[in-house]
């Protein structure tokens, strides 16, 4: 074969054992909490009709460019999915009997044919949970205490970002923003943290906005911090009232929930234009080793009912993880995952019949084992085993046979003892445990 | 929307939270059971270059009628992989540095647009285990061992149909067959269990396979039981006592392996023309509730070698489980199978806040805990308990708060008790036990 043909598309890769193994642990411990909060997995085809991906949605003309397309034998439009919301907005329309709230789960495969930059591609992994159908803030304050609580189990220290679209979009009608200006505005004021009042002043010019509002916007970044309650005092719209009422709603629900997390109000945090109705939030690490979020969701209220325009109410929030930031934000710590794929390597001289059962008996006490398959002398194997992180190898030669025992070697040790054949298991299940 | 638009693509489905709460616990039982093997998993992009799959290697062109083509935004001809096996060998050739043997597994969608039939998809999930490097029998009796061990653990109970094809060509050598209708007859032999002599005689026939072939195949067919006994006597060329010798050795191992499965010698059983070098295998159901195979395989010690054409030699041998069949089979199974998202549901009365530490405090204690989120009235929150399947139900009102308890209700005897908040879990984790 040519070299040429041996590759990989543009925008993928192949992830191989040592980082496949800690994807793996990352799924199941989102798996893992996500049914402790009793959701639901949902599976939904990766295939889909590309009418059903076009039709308006709050994605838009911009994601469009970005599918791939096919089509089958039959003729038919085809697309490649590019979210996990879709999918789900279609189940629930395809599903009128459903009972809601719908708390569904779904771990899968998107694409987009879009740029490919370090640590973005093309196929991807998302891992959602949505809530459709409940209008309450206690749909928020579980997602959120399932954050801290997934990001804990995984070791990673993290802060969420919280804001509330109806306060955000209350305080630019105030302050004299008109609709139409309204977004470019909250995209620049979404950059503050990063670039300053300074630097969103020069952002506001560069989107041409009047320089009167420009000033009305910069003169109340100048006043100072601001929290719920100066924000409460300073405007007295019913948006911004509803929006800071859910916000207190929310964090008096998230701390009853008793998760200990860092929770922030980010007055400016925006989330794009398109989808969001309420509350918004952005999950970021503490210790910033990467600066992007590493998940995040919010309140998408009508997307549901505009997109199957069957004239209902499906109030919506959604939390959205990413698999593999986070194998990225696990690999930079400096603790080395010890990710192996077999506790012991069984090593047959001879004995390869018996070995099998060996192995098997060992398997079944729940000790992951490999058995040396290619004949390999037992240097070699010794090698194999070391390189491969393996802590333990039993070496089961015709003499051993004879003796009724099996040498254990530990690896990192060095040593070696005979050990009686009927007590393998309990031996060597003590010497995994307290290495 | 128009329903029209509403709908999944052809061949493919949803799998609603019931039947994926199955297909979970199958996919953890398969991987749970790879990994005692010491199997290491590999994910590989979905997405191939076309010139990879269309490259010369045993699915030849009848699969790539049935390939799924697309392009990205820089034109590249692209694809969606047909199997899990050309992206093996695309990993074998594209790492040469990886230590061998290689025991990889891999679950994923594979993508065929060929005719869609009951349990018959277009985009479905295969879970395949190979051993790349090891041309040791060892290697398949540890597949074979796998796949008892997997089925037993689903609670199936299986037999499995073994051969090799080294005897099977050298018996039809011997027969007198030529080479060039061997394939022919092949297919033909394949099909006596389901048709008999008579069947395969007339099928013969339909494949204008000379009268003297025939006659000289069903003469043979009807000298009685074949063992490997009686096949080691009757014939005498080196390729069937290679077979034999495999078949033999393989056995050994399997019976050394402690493998207490069903495993039956099939002289017949040839598994398609293109891929497979030497032992073939075939997984049935014992109680035949499905006829088809529901997971096979066997050793193609050419294929990756032909398919990378660097002069290495790659011995090989895999096994294949479709999920779904296997979802198939216990969902026929007469006893139900009870996937249940939560083990309690959480009702506030007046009480969310609390009712949120309440709910956290559980899962900490691994209770699969739902919270009621739509305000639902009690009434209708426990006939939701009831459709859900949720055995346990928390009824927490200011009352209960007050007095320091909460009403456990037991669905199912329809029993409730007051638990003081303080001993809630432990008296919860207790009636999940002993449900």
């Amino acid at each position: 074969m040519e070299n040429s043909v041996l590759k990989n598309v543009k925008g993928t890769k192949d992830f191989m054992p040592q980082e496949q193994m800690l994807r793996n642990r990352i799924r199941r411990t989102l798996e893992e909490v996500f049914e402790a909060y009793g959701c639901k997995p949902l599976e939904t085809p990766m295939l889909a009709n590309y009418d059903l991906l076009a039709s308006k949605y709050g994605g838009g003309a911009e994601i469009l460019k970005e599918v791939y397309r096919l089509s089958d034998q039959g003729e038919r439009e085809l697309a490649l999915r590019y979210d996990l919301t879709v999918p789900l907005a279609k189940v629930v329309g395809m599903n009128p009997e459903m009972r809601l709230p719908f708390k569904r789960y779904e771990i899968g495969k998107v694409f987009r044919d879009g740029p490919v930059k370090p640590g973005r591609f093309r196929e991807f992994v998302q891992c959602d949970v949505d809530i459709v159908g409940s209008a309450s803030m206690l749909a928020e304050a579980e997602l959120i205490s399932m954050a801290f609580d997934a990001f804990d189990r995984l070791g990673l220290e993290v802060y969420i970002e919280v804001n509330n679209r109806k306060l955000l979009s209350g305080i630019l009608q105030e302050l004299g923003i008109p609709e139409d200006r309204a977004g470019d505005v909250m995209l620049s004021l979404d950059k503050l943290e990063k670039i300053g009042v300074a630097g969103v002043q020069e952002d506001l010019r560069e989107r041409k906005v009047d320089e009167s509002l420009i000033t009305a916007i910069v003169s109340f970044l100048q006043e100072g911090e601001m929290t719920l309650a100066s924000l409460e005092e300073r405007f007295s719209s019913a948006l911004v009232q509803q929006g800071i009422q859910e916000l207190n709603q929310l964090f008096a629900y998230v701390q009853g929930a008793g998760a200990a997390g860092d929770i922030r109000f980010a007055p400016f945090l925006a989330r794009g234009l398109g989808i969001y109705t309420g509350t918004v939030y952005e999950i970021f690490l503490q210790d910033q080793r990467i600066t992007s979020s590493i998940g995040s969701g919010g309140r998408y209220d009508k997307i549901i009912g505009q997109f199957l325009g069957d004239g209902r109410e499906y109030p919506a929030v959604g939390i959205s993880f990413g698999l593999d930031v986070i194998l990225t934000a696990l690999t930079m710590e400096s603790v080395e995952h010890d990710e192996r794929a077999a506790d012991v390597l069984v090593v047959p001289l001879g004995t390869e019949a018996l070995s099998l059962g060996l192995a098997n008996r060992l398997r079944g006490c729940g000790i992951r084992t490999e058995l040396e398959l290619s004949g390999r002398r037992l240097k070699k194997a010794l090698d194999y085993a070391n390189k491969e992180r393996i802590p333990f190898v039993l070496i089961f030669g015709e003499n051993e046979v004879e003796s009724g025992v099996v040498v254990l070697r530990d690896m990192r040790e060095g040593n070696e003892e005979a050990v009686p054949l009927t007590s393998i298991e309990q031996r060597l299940s003590e010497a995994i445990t307290n290495r």
